[in-house]
């Protein structure tokens, strides 16, 4: 692990060891940490967690058990490292596994709360594979895919229980026909654009597991930039003011 | 008809007979004017049509057939009313059937493009059913619902064409639950909010008739006002400059 560095996520106060030559978190991460709504105890899972810094910065919010579930080796090894560092070791567990297996681990229909940032690309979009194999693995679905995360997802929550997603725009027809077919109601959308005349680059979804309809809202859009700065609100959240 | 009044859409040129107490057309029926990439030739149909106020406006902007398909009697003499007003008996034809024999009319596989502003609310939403019943049909589901829509813009758009809907965005997920049961694939979409701090109102879609996957676009959102007063694009829309 030759770069590695720790950050902080909008002023959560947990340090997050990352390897820049892994995987490290970025603005998606910074936003789903700031648009989810955090349960107070209970169980809270990070989906495809990475080196989990999402579900390690919202222990900085509750009092709830935190698991992160991550398939891959060497980066549930560095939310490990992130864990004892902060002296989470009674609160987070980091569970190395396939979601395929995630009931050896986890108990269905036992989760309060969800969080998920998961692969966005396809196996087919190949053209950001390059020879980072981890990294490729993180980001497109070569190991799981947007139907298998939602039926994971649908799997381990609590009946009314909210999960928290972000995802790309351009697959959202995607999303949305996965969440038809797994119980999961879309409550809440909002997206995502680097200046308000832009396409949205990014969507956060808050979603529901229930068997009856649900009403959404589609939210005012999170515009990152003011021109070349950083908006009021852009800037509240990657500051953590 | 007690309430009879000729209105024009978006500087379009093209009158349209509207009944006040019956239905009119509204907001919704001049942005998915606007929204639609008008075909210059071949065919179009405005399904769901009402008084034909979308599909008639369209005239003024290409050489297709146009096809206003209505279910409800009274609304499409009105569209009539309006076909002959404007002498355009020859380009725009209305078919007063419920969609369900849609084919004892139209061939499938033969539309270049396709128009609809379905009934937004479901049946159960009851609270908007007044003693209008023309007015109940053209709003709720009592008489077709978005999949059977769905289904019949899927059987009358030749592969590669595109539907343009205007909807609601609290129903965004059977929207999609429904494309994607009809080979029919969201490719540009567009929020409508009457402010940019308010929550989404309308949604426009951009479909097409597709085996393949199609990548989507959120485009930036249509604000309609500002302040007080119609935004720049919002006054543009609305008087057709």
């Amino acid at each position: 692990m030759s770069n590695l560095s720790q950050d902080i996520i909008s002023n959560s106060g947990i340090k997050i060891f990352q390897d820049k030559e892994l995987y490290s978190f970025n603005l998606d991460t910074i936003l789903l940490y700031n648009f989810a709504k955090t349960v107070k105890k209970g169980k809270i899972v990070d989906l495809c967690a990475g080196n989990g810094a999402i579900g390690l910065s919202l222990a900085s919010k509750t009092k709830a058990q935190i698991y992160l579930v991550e398939l891959q080796e060497q980066l549930s090894r560095l939310a490990e490292k992130s864990v004892s560092e902060n002296g989470l070791e009674n609160q987070v567990e980091v569970i190395n596994t396939d979601i395929k297996n995630i009931q050896d681990h986890i108990m269905h229909d036992s989760i309060d709360m969800l969080v998920c940032n998961p692969p966005y690309f396809t196996s087919k979009q190949t053209t950001l594979i390059k020879d980072n194999q981890v990294l490729a693995i993180a980001r497109h679905e070569l190991k799981t895919n947007i139907n298998e995360v939602l039926y994971t997802i649908k799997v381990l929550l609590k009946e009314n229980a909210h999960a928290y997603i972000v995802y790309r725009p351009d697959r959202l027809s995607d999303l949305f026909a996965g969440m038809s077919q797994n119980l999961l109601q879309a409550k809440r959308i909002r997206f995502v654009r680097s200046h308000a005349n832009d396409d949205a680059n990014l969507v956060l979804v808050d979603v529901i597991k229930t068997v009856k309809s649900a009403s959404l809202r589609v939210e005012p859009d999170l515009i990152m930039y003011d021109g070349d700065n950083l908006s009021t609100e852009g800037k509240r959240i990657i500051d953590g003011e």
